[in-house]
């Protein structure tokens, strides 16, 4: 293998594993429902976009989908389902008579995901063959051209890492008091859209290797309408509240104040604009469409306990790998944010006058 | 797919998962010293059997290889390195100026393997693009000719169901007072020879279908000297060890007699014949080699503590799977074996004048 891939071992953290109350399984309806939202668009664009024709779709009947950031399921499923349809409709439509295609799908996520979940909710009689891949999506994780479609839904405004600076007390980039790129600072902010851009390039340019000419990616990721920021959206406000509940904690001596203090979250909630440029400058692939994702849920307040629940299996994982695995310390982080958060709710969240966006992304790898 | 391809979902145990004292990944010393022992021979055969100008293996650069049984490692990384060494090797040699071959190494076990554990030990700097696989090898796990090579070491030994006849009462295979082929009944060991010959053979096609034209198959499997009897052998007198220990726990109440009655373990030693004829007239492989593995520990007699311990991280699921998860019920169980075996040790296996044997086997997939 090139150097060029020399490992980035990203994140130890993960979703929360199992299918217990608190696991990301039980606890990913507001993905699921931007994932049925993506359904038509995915079957659509695929049906216009897919050609077999392509000379660099080698002979071999074999389909490869890979889902980069697919957590425990179950929602990975649906997804692929959904995919597999559509390239199987455009396969026998478009070719005469042609041989059965045969799938193979890749489920990706880094090593600390619970895999053993994941394997054991795999549909029974699922029309594919199935393998988990472990590992940062920021690092070469397949062959190359080996991939005809990859996926990658609500995953990388994960950053592989904190950008250094937001945690280092000298640099005018201290995120002091805050557990969040807000927006508020424009130092903070240069810091995490420097790492958000640098991990996009690097996402961009493994997957360039791994994706076969003519292939598709379809991206869902989270980010930010024109002009407004993270801190105005009811997801910023939110976040803002758990790292107030961090700093009681600290206040009543569960965890220590430094630990509080160097606590940022690898989140990074882009512009438009901003993502467009990043794929532009990269070169590998070509934006075939890029919208605004509608769903049920993107513009509604959510109530609480639903809010509540989807915080703590979203971010226990990022929690314990920095404050350490203490439960005993975990559930009264939790707890109280839980609470804090109900008796809080309506006085905050009444002035919440923005959502954040999902975007959906259809990206072409062009032919070199 | 079609509908050759139906399920069939096999045993739902694998060997004892994570890595603490009971676990397999702490106790397959005994496996490592027969992988350390083919290591050699893999490598030889390798330079000399795999053809690189074989027109079936198409020209992308990517050479998958296949480990079926893998369990939740370290073994299983020892001998894919071994076998990566030795391909990029004849790769180099045979071919003028190649270009970089990459290389994608699938570890497969059934859905119950601790794939987290097997994930969080893979070798930080490995050359391979890793994935896992999930299912019964006695099933297709992968898309048509995508394989290169195929390896399982001490895996097909594991039948993918007891036989029903050895069960069933009424049948004059029924296994009464033992919980594996002892050879001592024809009807028994016939009843258990077809499950293998049947299941040998479902393998043999799926992997069939999977390797490409001209590639290999290492098979490391345990067997019987021509004309001895598992109930001759160690191995044999061990496992029937574990049936009287839990005829003992059900006089104690600790199990029910019916639940010992009804449990047989899913293994079978072949002879060298018997599976030669089942490779011969499965048809779809050629027998390149096929020999006896010598290595340290094939002939001495284990002390007490390892061979109690190998038997429970080899057992213990299975055993788990027939009389239930209740650990307070394992714990006594496999607490029994430790101790009876201990007091018995010396008196019983004096005697012992034979040892199953590790087969080596290499198979070349035919040109259709």
């Amino acid at each position: 293998m090139a150097n060029e891939e020399i490992k980035i071992l990203g994140g130890s953290w993960a979703m929360v594993g199992g299918d217990g109350p608190c696991s990301y399984s039980q606890n990913s309806t507001y993905q699921r429902e931007m994932a049925d939202a993506a359904k038509g668009m995915i079957h659509g664009e695929i049906i216009e976009k897919l050609d077999f024709n392509n000379p660099h779709f080698n002979s071999s009947n074999t389909f490869r989908i890979a889902d980069f950031g697919c957590s425990a399921g179950p929602n990975t499923f649906f997804s692929v389902e959904n995919i597999i349809e559509a390239v199987e409709h455009k396969y026998d439509t478009q070719l005469h008579n042609p041989p059965p295609l045969e799938f193979q799908v890749f489920f990706n996520d880094v090593i600390a995901n619970d895999f053993n979940t994941l394997f054991n909710t795999l549909p029974s009689f699922q029309k594919y063959f199935a393998a988990g891949v472990p590992g940062s999506f920021y690092c070469r994780l397949f062959p190359k051209s080996t991939l005809h479609l990859a996926y990658s839904s609500y995953a990388l405004h994960w950053l592989s890492k904190v950008p250094k600076e937001v945690v280092d007390s000298k640099s005018p980039a201290w995120n002091k008091g805050s557990i969040l790129c807000s927006g508020t600072s424009k130092e903070v902010a240069k810091a995490y859209s420097a790492q958000f851009k640098n991990d996009t390039d690097t996402f961009l340019n493994a997957r360039a290797r791994e994706i076969a000419g003519g292939g598709l990616m379809v991206i869902i990721i989270a980010g930010l309408p024109d002009g407004i920021l993270m801190s105005e959206t009811g997801t910023g406000i939110s976040y803002d509240f758990l790292g107030s509940c961090l700093a009681d904690m600290a206040k009543l001596g569960v965890v220590s104040k430094e630990k509080v203090d160097s606590f940022n979250l690898p989140l990074y909630y882009s512009s438009a604009k901003e993502l467009e440029e990043i794929i532009r400058s990269n070169g590998h692939f070509c934006i075939e469409r890029m919208d605004k994702l509608n769903h049920p849920m993107s513009q509604k307040k959510p109530n609480v306990e639903f809010l509540v629940s989807q915080c703590r299996a979203t971010f226990q994982g990022v929690v314990e790998d920095h404050f350490g695995r203490d439960q005993h310390v975990v559930e009264k982080i939790f707890q109280h944010f839980a609470k804090k958060y109900a008796d809080n709710y309506y006085s905050i969240f009444s002035g919440v006058r923005h959502q954040h966006i999902d975007f959906f992304i259809l990206l072409k790898r062009n032919i070199d």
